[in-house]
């Protein structure tokens, strides 16, 4: 037995991770599947994902086949695709769509900047679709930079939110089983009708599992199992595990999975999707300001104040914005006291547009200005920052959502503590709904 | 065999009906279960319900156990009590608690104005719940106004979405063959692990279904079942079908119901159900105007904007307000022209604060204003208009949620139309968000 892989994957905190594990453990094990391992005297496998996705998602209740239907007005699909693609060693992924809709694919691809992907036509059933997709990685076709590889992940394009740790898993447990599969405990009891339907009888909770997504096998074990199999399993069969199983031989390794891995079947999944994607990206806020000397400065005191009242929400201040950006954070709140009313939100905007940040996730930027009654009157400030309605208009179309918030500053101390506070609250129930009908507003607190 | 039931109980269209399908044969149907069949010679049977209420869900990942975490500020356990203290021909509900939450729930059933509960305590497990439900529902205690029923439904205080047509045709199946349930097709395969932790064996999918609530039995079937059964099966088992099957031979016929029936068991249930319920009590738009001889008026034109923009939504006029109410329409907007700023808002605000509409769910109400810049500047408007946050705050005690929106009103007509059409976007971004950190919060078109 080799000595590939090593230790494990680290255990897994399911549900706070956007942009993948990076624990210690984990990294060690990615970095021998990304070649690195090789000094280590282990073999890291090729490794290709196929994602079946022709369902038409009669489920769903809705005309718009489910892996297409829009989370933030992106495609469920491409957050799956997102999912795997940050996963360094895998090479390929192959995705099975309709003829009907490869150009709509297509566009999907090259709209979120997909890479390494490649489109297959799906078949009629899901062990079709995937047959075809292993096919596209068996042969050497001309002008295919596809190669075959070692081990295939076989996923669903419609569970957005699998982690690198069970992909790294069920990888790691097919090359040494041959076929590994994610399970997870039933939720309902299994029962089995009879011809009148009646119950003929029920199955043990505790001694079955949900088959889940995903599974991985080593490739030629897979590939002779579709290869090998009947038109019935081609036509009726569910279950991948199943056919290595029959035709191979093989017992595929169970591995137990999280809750992340439920997969996207109804109208309320979807609604289920948003909100978590949702609250994934409002787990961060940076404040940028235009003074930085003064301590007991207003916009520290915004900042002091969203500190204590979002909790599990990490504020940061914007010192350095491009690093910030680059660690992917999707909320901005941008104080403008010395400056005149829009210099450092524009200067943000600028900053956002350039950076590509917001092509995967709708970016809230928060403008806020302070209200002295005694230096300007209300309605005149009102009329002043009207001009944010335009700005809003035009960073929409770079998917950036822009809000403006007016905070009353008075000199009573208590009052002032009272106006930060609702500040803090207008704050976090923009980010949290992320709303593009409320753009351009101008809120007060 | 009896005559009872009839017909059967028409076809339900799923998510669609808040306040329970009154569809021509379901209301023949429930009308014989009310008693009003017995001209018709049938007898109906006396429903009781229990609802065990015990669990911690630990599953879902937070300190609440789920049935009392909390769905627009109230608690999921209320929202299926509301579900079945509906169906009018369910006499008795009795819910099984901690006696730790026994006090907890008390408060619930009297805040939410709940009728017709009994509370038993929980055991330790499902099975134990249950049985306690059963216990107090067969003795006859003193000053205990529970009396045996024919035919009791057991459902879980976790699925909200349970309707009166489901519930009808498991309690009409349980009288004729003596247990009933509801099941849905598996979503997952299921498989059975061998001791190592490999796959044994997959079931076939579509030989199987998953067991789902409710369920429904002859009292004196499942009371016998649970006084014969032994403590292994009241401490690990799942399935109450299974009990009525083992101790008293009774093959439980199956219902398939709809996607409604599913089971809050994560914390991405919650999410779905609050955005289930959110869409649901947005189906219907009040419009109220303080001028009502006048088509061409600007308010009918922001009403027949709103008719256009949102889809699937019912926008009425607001001619007999209190009839709107009793039809339990959640969302009204309200348009001042004639009248002083608040004047038309304020008679709206007394009529809600009378009824007892806000109890359930949060009410929405906006204050529409129009800017004419020609008579009055911008600034003095706003200014003038700010004095709906202390009315906002007021009222948000009774659970109402009032916004202000300031319509631009242009003489040029492609202007005004781009304007009502930014009020309708801002109407149904609020209306679907229901966020309650906004309130007060004057919005401009």
């Amino acid at each position: 037995m080799e000595s590939w892989p090593p230790g494990g994957s680290g255990p897994a905190e399911a549900g706070r991770r956007l942009r993948g594990l990076r624990g210690a453990d984990l990294a060690a094990s990615a970095s021998l599947l990304s070649g690195a391992g090789a000094e280590a005297g282990c073999s890291a496998p090729a490794v290709a994902a196929v994602l079946p996705a022709g369902g038409s998602g009669e489920r769903m209740g809705v005309p718009t086949p489910k892996q297409f239907c829009p989370i933030l007005e992106r495609p469920l699909i491409s957050y799956t695709l997102q999912a795997l693609e940050r996963v360094s060693w895998i090479k390929d992924i192959v995705v099975a769509v309709t003829g009907e809709n490869m150009e709509a694919m297509k566009c999907i691809i090259q709209r979120y900047q997909h890479k390494g992907i490649s489109l297959v036509e799906s078949g009629v059933t899901r062990h079709r679709s995937i047959f075809n997709g292993l096919k596209a990685l068996a042969e050497d076709q001309p002008n295919c930079r596809l190669s075959k590889p070692e081990v295939v992940i076989i996923h669903d394009a419609v569970r957005p939110f699998v982690e690198e740790d069970v992909l790294l898993k069920v990888v790691t447990a097919a090359k040494e089983h041959g076929a590994a599969g994610a399970i997870r405990p039933l939720v309902s009891t299994v029962i089995s009708p009879s011809v009148d339907g009646c119950l003929d009888h029920s199955l043990e909770r505790a001694r079955h599992r949900a088959s889940e997504m995903p599974q991985a096998f080593l490739f030629d074990v897979i590939y002779e199992a579709y290869q090998q199999c009947s038109d019935y399993d081609l036509e009726f069969g569910t279950e991948c595990l199943h056919l290595a199983l029959k035709y191979c031989h093989i017992k595929a390794k169970l591995i137990e999975g999280s809750p992340d891995l439920w997969k996207v079947t109804y109208k309320r999944d979807l609604y289920a999707a948003e909100s978590i994607i949702k609250e994934r990206i409002s787990q961060q806020i940076c404040v940028v300001m235009d003074t930085k000397e003064d301590e007991e400065h207003v916009g520290h005191r915004l900042e002091e104040m969203l500190k204590n009242e979002l909790n599990h929400v990490k504020v940061t201040s914007g010192r350095d914005i491009q690093q910030i950006i680059l660690e992917q954070c999707y909320n901005f709140v941008c104080v403008n006291v010395m400056t005149s009313d829009f210099e450092e939100t524009q200067k943000l905007l600028n900053m956002l547009e350039e950076s590509n940040l917001s092509i995967l996730y709708p970016v809230v930027v928060i403008s806020v200005q302070f209200l002295d009654y005694e230096s300007v009157p209300f309605g005149q400030k009102m009329e002043n920052l009207m001009q944010i309605r335009e700005f809003a208009k035009e960073v929409k179309k770079r998917n950036i959502l822009l809000y403006g918030l007016l905070v009353y500053y008075p000199q009573d101390e208590q009052k002032l503590q009272e106006s930060l506070r609702q500040g803090a609250t207008i704050i976090a129930a923009l980010i949290k709904e992320r709303n593009s009908g409320l753009i351009g507003q101008l809120l007060v607190a």
